[in-house]
């Protein structure tokens, strides 16, 4: 079967130069060209396979993930490779590990919150790794609040050295990744209390294991928290728990860039504005929008290559059944996930600019963007991620009984991804930052001051509040303006009736907790309003390549319209857009689907996976899919012997009647 | 910490009788006492501890499923439990396993397709377990399209038998569970061929494996598909993988009740009617409906108790933080859960009467109400199983982190659950089959034809298509006949919009596929109908205990209300209800939610699961979560040594820049 392509027939239809928009994906032709090749390098190395993954028991499992984990660094340093190439190499060895909060969370740290000399000292010995660290925070009691966390560090004058310490149980540090194992250090997060007060959370540098022999060091009791959801998945991760027993570490590892103690415990604040810290947030979570494309696009790509393999009903005369992609309830399901995971490309594009953006401001003291872009980063933190969870259970659903095995690739896939819905900020948390920043901003619309970035909108209330859509013909609902207007009004209803309902309270805290649910729904569409209006900006940029543009403006009206029909609710109930204009809106979108019908396959081909990459028999390149799965089966340890361990002690007796004196 | 009890503030705020409400919930006095006592039973013997089952290698897991299915059959046998109880038993063991299918699918395929003879043959050895058999209907190429099955069964006359076969790769027999390592026989549904002729799909008993060895008979190819989604979970299960070459069996393992072969290879119908069939169907689906409220309410009880005992934000002055659970964010995600819980639990109950109802009239010959019922249950069916899985996953989710650990319970009740969206129908399939159910009775209304059953209102289509709802305060929302009525004019709307949009297609097939997901929106809006009518039905008994009944009122309206404001793009755009009303409606929700608050612990008690059978420490019944989540950390297999297997060879030479001359 060697050179088969079943999926030929979908590539020969596509109507776009495939390879232009693999650079569109990518964002340039360099990004492009370093994937492909770091990709394919990872794909080759037979250290790197994943296909026993999730038949593996948790500490061969675990073993295995340090084995590729050492090759990979290994690779990295014999291939020399730039951080943007090692970086992805990470993404193509596709397996969570302590490496990535050693290189994403305990470096970003200490270069974020460290003092230049502190910088010099741990950075070096974090960039060769001669030490692994990770970063504890969130405790057995405490997650979202950060403030509530009940770890201290209190300043012993004495000796010049902090004491660490778990006071209660549910202070314990619980989940943080490469801590249960691995980890030799630690940036943690613990109550600051010198001078007999306590200063609240602060970083310190914390060693937890010994470079000799890798035991805990005294006063330090750690380990993994144990299995977690699926079978492979994030089981390579040693989450840890971690308890101090007056741990005593020198005043100079607590990270002293934004505050300080002095030799004699006076606390002090530093010149450097608190605000960085907030910079920071805005690149991780920058980051999660791009892994969120990511991982949908895969769901998706699987989904897709499966849906034009499979077959299912329509035969006539005993000729073949009828691609399942044909089925416009697939299309209705799958066509907005792939338009969803182009918008989160394009949408996570931007937000790399805005952290460049502000990280300039910051530099130059301007602090004016930072709400707004932090609010925009939060909630499009949590509605990617939502969105991308939900979406990969849906393209799982999507391929029928066959995705819920694991060599699907999707069980795994959801298992791994949807953690990202809970960590660097609850979704529904995120969303009532979100709603808490639209309602001052609303409030502050009366005094006339000027709403800005993504916000901006909001400046044109009045006209928003009162228009009406101009949509005539469903081909109206291509018009840019015209989507951009029936959102922005959409948005700008829901949080002027929030704002409304709120001022009817006379405690407005109350008031916010009363009517949290109708707030997320405000936040949400406010977000959805930017995806949508930043995909709507990528089409006024020029993007060459026969095709390519088309491909790209058809998914962006697929996107917005099946936002439209699936918040049908807010947009009548508010008036933006009649009864009418929706089912206008909806003829549009069953056009539009058409439109991507011939040019699915190759829309998904343009996301550059490989196959290795992909993990998924249903979603093979080739589409070569049954005899792949059928090889597969044996695979499995069950299958080592034809009669069953367990057949001599509890199926024989049972069919031969014996059961009553057997022991069991 | 024995006998501590953290939730008995929660249980004393209860307004109701708790007790009383969980025969409401078993059903009646007996079924809560059967329940009851079986329950305990199963929590109390060790040989039933399944709290390291996401930890075991699929080897380990499926040998220990044996095991406690042997255990089991060995108690039904020593208690001499009725058949009720033994199922109750199963249920309670909570682990899927061939049994399921033995009981569930073998013995009722025999019983409803054999004949007298045949059933007087094989059941007793069924029943005494003597063989062990399982359903092999589903391929690896064709899933929902029964009709499009490869395998065949061709009469030989010559030796009075069919030859069993598998012509094609993707005719291998492909999920069946129980198959793949276990059963000795199986129902399996082939092509039958005789005369030369290919007489469409029928069922025939096959002998798979040999009863003095287990070894698979000559011409058999048998094992086990792999793994699948999550730890544990379906993992107990031996879904199979089976090919025939050219076996023979006797011509008299034909399941002959409908339709038999002579033995001179004649095709004759029997007298009896095929639709017999379809009350099979009916069967099946009930008990899929009742399930579904029980996963759903096991994953309603973990997180509302663990909502109770979690406590995140607003602590004033350091005292304790705020229940999580009283915050209107997770309220209005849990409530509505709760009492959807509640709603299929009626719904379900309803349908064992149908089932009954249906089967007397097949008895009499009386078809007239079969499409209906058939009709109905597979609405049902879809509409409750995708609530439950969607559910169970929000549950999880309303855990926030600690949600994502195996011992939370959820990562694997969502797992095993799953399958239900799509085993015994796809959701979206069945839900097209109600929509042509539908688009028929609208279609039949011009000509008189009155609708039965859930159709019934349809009857009245002149009215609801042109009735508004006379809400004009949020309590008015609280009235029986409104809120039935707005859901009967949204799901008439909706079916008439459909019907009217088809008839301007000349082809009805191609516009039943063009407007395919619009027919699915009207399928959903009329079985949310069927379950919210049935709810307000279940209130017009009478029902004993102080409270039980205003407990039960309120679910109600937390449903519907919770309902029409997800769906509210159709209510409104169809004109059933204006926006404001809408408003109020969101209001009344609002206050319902404060009326579930005191109650919803209790509420989740009335369901009484064993802190066993929950399986789950967040769920725990005494809420002592956080020293019973320390402690479990512990055995994972991870933490079996202090230093993890794996730094020496690892660890320590990338610590020590010694990786260059490793082998990894």
């Amino acid at each position: 079967m060697e050179g088969v392509d079943h999926l030929s027939h979908e590539r020969s239809k596509a109507q776009f130069d495939v390879d232009e928009m693999k650079i569109v994906w990518a964002g340039s032709r360099d990004a492009f060209e370093v994937s492909d090749r770091i990709g394919r390098l990872v794909a080759s190395d037979p250290a790197f396979r994943k296909d026993n993954r999730t038949i593996l028991a948790r500490k061969e499992l675990f073993k295995n993930t340090l084995r590729k984990a050492a090759h990979a660094w290994k690779r990295i340093i014999e291939l020399r490779l730039t951080e943007e190439e090692a970086s992805r190499l990470r993404f193509f060895v596709d397996e969570p590990a302590f490496t990535d909060l050693h290189w994403g969370m305990f470096v970003p740290a200490i270069k974020g919150q460290g003092t230049d000399e502190q910088q010099q000292k741990w950075l070096p010995l974090a960039y060769k790794m001669q030490i692994i660290g990770c970063y504890a925070q969130t405790e057995l009691g405490h997650g979202s609040n950060v403030q509530g966390l009940e770890t201290t560090a209190t300043f012993d004058p004495k000796t010049d050295e902090f004491i660490i310490n778990s006071p209660t149980l549910t202070s314990s540090k619980w989940w943080p990744g490469g801590l249960g194992k691995v980890s030799t250090h630690s940036v943690v997060y613990a109550r600051l209390i010198t001078d007999g007060r306590d200063y609240g959370i602060h970083g310190f540098i914390v060693q937890l294991r010994s470079l000799d022999d890798h035991l805990p060091l005294p006063g330090i009791t750690v380990g993994d928290i144990g299995n977690k959801f699926g079978s492979g998945a994030y089981n390579t991760m040693d989450n840890g728990v971690l308890r101090f027993d007056n741990v005593r570490i020198p005043r100079d590892q607590m990270l002293m860039r934004i505050s300080q103690v002095t030799r004699e415990g006076k606390y002090v604040q530093s010149n450097v504005p608190r605000q960085l810290v907030y910079g920071t947030m805005v690149y991780v979570r920058q980051t999660i929008v791009s892994d969120a494309s990511c991982a949908l696009s895969r769901a998706v790509c699987i989904a897709t290559r499966y849906s034009a393999v499979r077959r299912q009903f329509g035969s006539h005369n005993g000729g073949a059944e009828t691609q399942v992609i044909d089925y416009k309830t697939q299309q209705s399901r799958l066509f907005p996930l792939l338009a969803s995971a182009y918008a989160f490309r394009f949408v996570g594009e931007w937000l790399k600019w805005l952290y460049t953006d502000v990280t300039q401001r910051l530099q130059a003291k301007d602090f004016s963007t930072l709400p707004e872009a932090h609010a925009c980063t939060a909630g499009l933190k949590s509605l990617t991620t939502t969105a991308t969870a939900d979406g990969i259970e849906e393209c799982r659903k999507l391929c029928g009984g066959h995705g819920y095995l694991s060599c699907s690739g999707l069980p795994e896939l959801f298992a791994v991804y949807i953690p990202a819905c809970t960590y660097e900020g609850d979704n529904v948390v995120l969303l009532l930052q979100v709603a808490r920043f639209l309602m001052k901003t609303v409030s502050q619309l009366v005094s006339g001051k000027k709403p800005v970035g993504t916000t901006a909108y909001l400046g044109r209330a009045e006209h928003l509040m009162q228009c009406r859509s101009k949509v005539q013909k469903a081909e109206d609902w291509l018009i840019p303006s015209v989507v951009l207007e029936a959102f922005e009004a959409r948005a700008t209803r829901l949080s002027v009736a929030c704002a409304q309902n709120l001022s009817k309270f006379s405690n407005q805290e109350e008031g916010f907790l009363e009517l949290s649910a109708d707030l997320v729904e405000a936040a949400v569409a406010h977000c959805q309003l930017i995806v949508v209006s930043k995909f709507i900006e990528k089409l006024q940029e020029d993007i060459p390549g026969k095709g390519v543009k088309e491909q790209l403006q058809t998914l962006c009206y697929v996107y917005a319209l099946h936002l439209l029909h699936k918040h049908l609710g807010d947009f009548t109930s508010t008036g933006c857009i009649t009864p009418k204009q929706a089912s206008l809106a909806n003829e549009q979108l069953r056009s539009l689907y058409s439109q991507v019908r011939p040019n699915v396959v190759a829309l998904v081909d343009a996301f550059n996976y490989t196959d290795h990459y992909l993990g998924s028999i249903l979603g093979r390149y080739d589409g070569n899919v049954y005899p792949n799965l059928y090889e597969e089966a044996w695979k499995d340890p069950l299958n080592d012997s034809v009669v069953p361990d367990g057949y001599h002690e509890y199926i024989r007796p049972m069919l031969k009647q014996q059961l009553r004196n057997a022991r069991l």
